[in-house]
């Protein structure tokens, strides 16, 4: 059995791709949340509400609710203000654990030395100070699964970056150096594989209680994306990122590259940049997705939105 | 009649440029000469003795020989020491001007108001310092046609960087917002139209004086591109942004867009930044080239070949 | 009874600044070992070799052993191999704890909340990841004693730098803007108050084993002092700032004032900047010490050194 | 005879620098004006102005009127809107030539070669340019006397950076690292020496026209100075410097030594880095100026004052 820690700055993607987790039968250890996407206290109250809905008691570790140096900003006005819309959900009973990520992600390291895997659809900021607060978790964390940065320079919160490395490009820097084993899905690659009005109109009749749950929270997101980001459908970075990470046979064309990350305070803050021509003579450190495998994507997540 | 100043690092690719100008019927009003690829000396060298090779008196500015504040370095293992391999030429007669490029840039300017097109296949040092001896120039000059800066950031001299721009950034940055209508052809566009094998062997057929001029001039780039930066033959971006000057149905896709140059002391100094999303909210100020129709350069290449 | 952790990057001056607080009857909770001096196993040995030869089993906590973001380097060359001089010492049976300093911080915060003070005489890594970790140590450490930063930019890693602010910038950001309760002892200020060639001769006098001690491990800092730094004696940057943490009358001159740190990667990294001129509109957040009470100190200094 | 030209951003001090020169058998080859304290065209109009005042035709030549790269602000809160207070002064028949000051200079220094001194009351973009132009004036130039940076890090315009070098960082660190015979008078140097309210009573008594002159147009400054500064009288940055160019006793203490600028965009833009430890193991480039003879300084401006 897979053992995994998703790393969540809870919003509707985030979301489902804990959902496709436990849908494939893998023990999730942990949910730890950190800045991101919406305010932090609604990070959390959504995955605890999402744990409800599946009916699961998953640990929710509050990390880290800010980037380890620099400023940010939330975007409300791309998940709504409450990540899955505008409603503002609260989980009825669970409650978050008083561990901080940090430590938990050091523990759960030393509980499945070798086996654990990190999910991070979300700044890296938990994964970094979990590091350094002890770096031997470097060799106990089996496999970084990241959701960020780029492939051809086409960001999203900056014409060259991506938001999860731009909000904590310390992090990310201190993480892409570290020497974990990381597959990276950038987000230029992910937005040419959208749910298109086709696939969402099929969506909206499998009618599972699911399903219904999916069109719902990712309704503002998808108009969104297609209204602002001329996206041709809902785009999926994180849960694309999941089904990455759960089945190889998702991934059309990766390649071993070495990656570092742009940690200035200036016009390309928080970019990846891939030394593609192997300039800096340094050891290749990160998978980089570039082709996704459209059908076997969309086979996992219907099959997700048809669980019950 | 078209009037022009072209501005070199005088190698290989920047002499042909400067012979198809005259070829195409073009008024070179003046050579004005930058840092960049080889040795300053060397590159005033090239250009007068080039303009010896086709009996032609066109005056040679010497510019600036380095960047408006940073560093550089030049690239002699691309282009040979030479700048046309590793042969050392000089002409025999020409001299070069005494007076300065940024005074010839500006008296120029003044004798073709509306008129004068400026075709940078090199450093922007010597434009931007016209500009700020003189900012009249913007409106004098109708048309600046920059090679250089990449369109998906795929760069040359650092993962992100094309070298024209990263030599001087700072130049760049100022030549980009200075107000200029500027057409400008991206490194990672130029290298998917390469002269290929096939193209190369008929090039040799040809066996007019110039077309052995050129075989000879272009072997140690020609070389250095295909085994070191695996590109599947000569690159051309000097001479395909001469043809797009000259001619514009080169260009098979194009777009207006807002890009600012990264001129910090980073990892990705000398980057141009396109604003593809709108995000800055600035009015566009640059044509970007992202596709070459490939034959009708080549047939102006050929066309140049066959000159005598 | 007063709380403390000391953080130390444990060379002769962190020696010597943990026995001063002992001897003057404070309760040392912790002692925390950060990078910075020396190598980071010889600065955990040191630590517990000091703690033998007082016989006090005070806990030693292993920190971080490099910067939160960027690159740094230690200084053997200043305080010797060893880091009182090039003996390269062994604790005979003390070990370090296996809880990090990142967890010991926030644990002594906890049970002394309100109490607890924190003498950084190094780097400022491991408090800043301590309040990246839990936040509420800003309310529950009383006080921050900070030995490190310029007042008037007179450096000595850099023209412009002191060592322990360059060596992590970041960490130094995160402390001061945090809203911890600062006092900062600048090494420009220090560097007035060495102990001179009387004081020495008149210590040597002393002759009890502390004495004793006190000239072996200082004789390397004090030669490399006077004849690299130019500096009138030995400085004790360390232990003035332990002297003024427990004395009040140590402090001749102070102000309080907003300071903050240059973090980038440039010409003034870790640089301290003092807002004197009110600038920024900022609530003042550290009180810094502009001048010396020697004499309070040298007689803090003797009492120590007459000890036993 | 000595040749200068002065470089101005003409606020009041500027004039009087001007004048003080005339005054003291200096023969004035040109003024150029550059981007700084006020508007533009008033800094033009002011040195015309003022020239009608003392009935001289000295060239005055436009320069640039902006920083190489940055941005910068003006501070007619400092000067007044009109530079010599609120009001605004116009020339009644001089007018600016039409040569560009990056000409002039280039020219000049071409005709005085080896004799020729720079007086640099400004930032350096005027400077820097000419030499970008034509490095040769660098050997033609045979002193440049800077008013601007800090001794210690107590800056004007930011805490550590005073405004004529943070206002063109790039420029200066050009001017700097050229090879010119620099001497530099800091600001928080000259602040030491202001004229006080004694001082001031007495020059009212003197009652020329030129103490006439200098009472109206200094009345901004000083109220400026002492409410917002916190400076004890009338400070004399510019006329300081230019009595130093004139009259080696005004130093009383001065040292050679290594300086550099920071350029970058950060919290410390602007400063001048003093190596005054000698870590970067370069030539000594700068003649920084620690002390002022007060006096010697007094005693040239009651002198001026006294002219007619």
């Amino acid at each position: 059995m897979r053992h995994f820690i998703i790393d969540c700055d809870t919003a509707e993607d985030d979301i489902m791709s804990l959902f496709m987790l436990i849908k494939n039968g893998v023990s999730v250890e942990g949910v730890t949340i950190v800045e991101g996407n919406i305010s932090y206290e609604q990070e959390i109250n959504n995955a605890l509400w999402a744990l409800e809905f599946i009916g699961k008691e998953i640990p929710v570790f509050p990390g880290s609710d800010r980037p380890i140096v620099k400023e940010f900003r939330s975007v409300p006005e791309v998940h709504g203000k409450g990540g899955i819309g505008d409603e503002i959900v609260k989980p009825s009973k669970l409650k978050p654990q008083s561990k901080k990520a940090v430590d938990a992600i050091v523990e759960i390291s030393d509980r499945y030395p070798g086996e654990l895997e990190f999910l991070a659809i979300s700044p890296l900021t938990n994964l970094a100070l979990a590091y350094l607060k002890d770096k031997s978790i470097v060799d106990k964390i089996k496999k970084v699964w990241v959701m960020g940065g780029t492939a051809w320079g086409r960001g999203n919160i900056t014409p060259v970056a991506e938001y999860n490395i731009w909000v904590d490009p310390d992090a990310a820097k201190i993480v892409f150096n570290a020497g974990f084993d990381i597959t990276m899905v950038p987000w230029d690659v992910i937005i040419n594989y959208p749910i298109n009005d086709k696939e969402w109109e099929e969506i909206k009749k499998i009618n599972t209680k699911m399903a219904q749950f999916y069109i719902k929270i990712y309704t503002h997101y998808r108009q969104y994306s297609m209204e602002k980001e001329k996206i041709g459908g809902t785009p999926h970075p994180d849960l694309i990122t999941t089904s990455v990470a759960l089945n190889k046979n998702v991934i059309a064309k990766s390649e071993k590259q070495t990656v570092d990350i742009e940690n200035c305070d200036c016009l390309t803050r928080g970019m990846t940049v891939i030394d593609f021509l192997g300039l800096w003579g340094k050891k290749p450190n990160v998978e980089v997705v570039y082709e996704i495998n459209k059908k076997e994507f969309y086979s996992m997540l219907t099959d997700l939105l048809n669980w019950f």
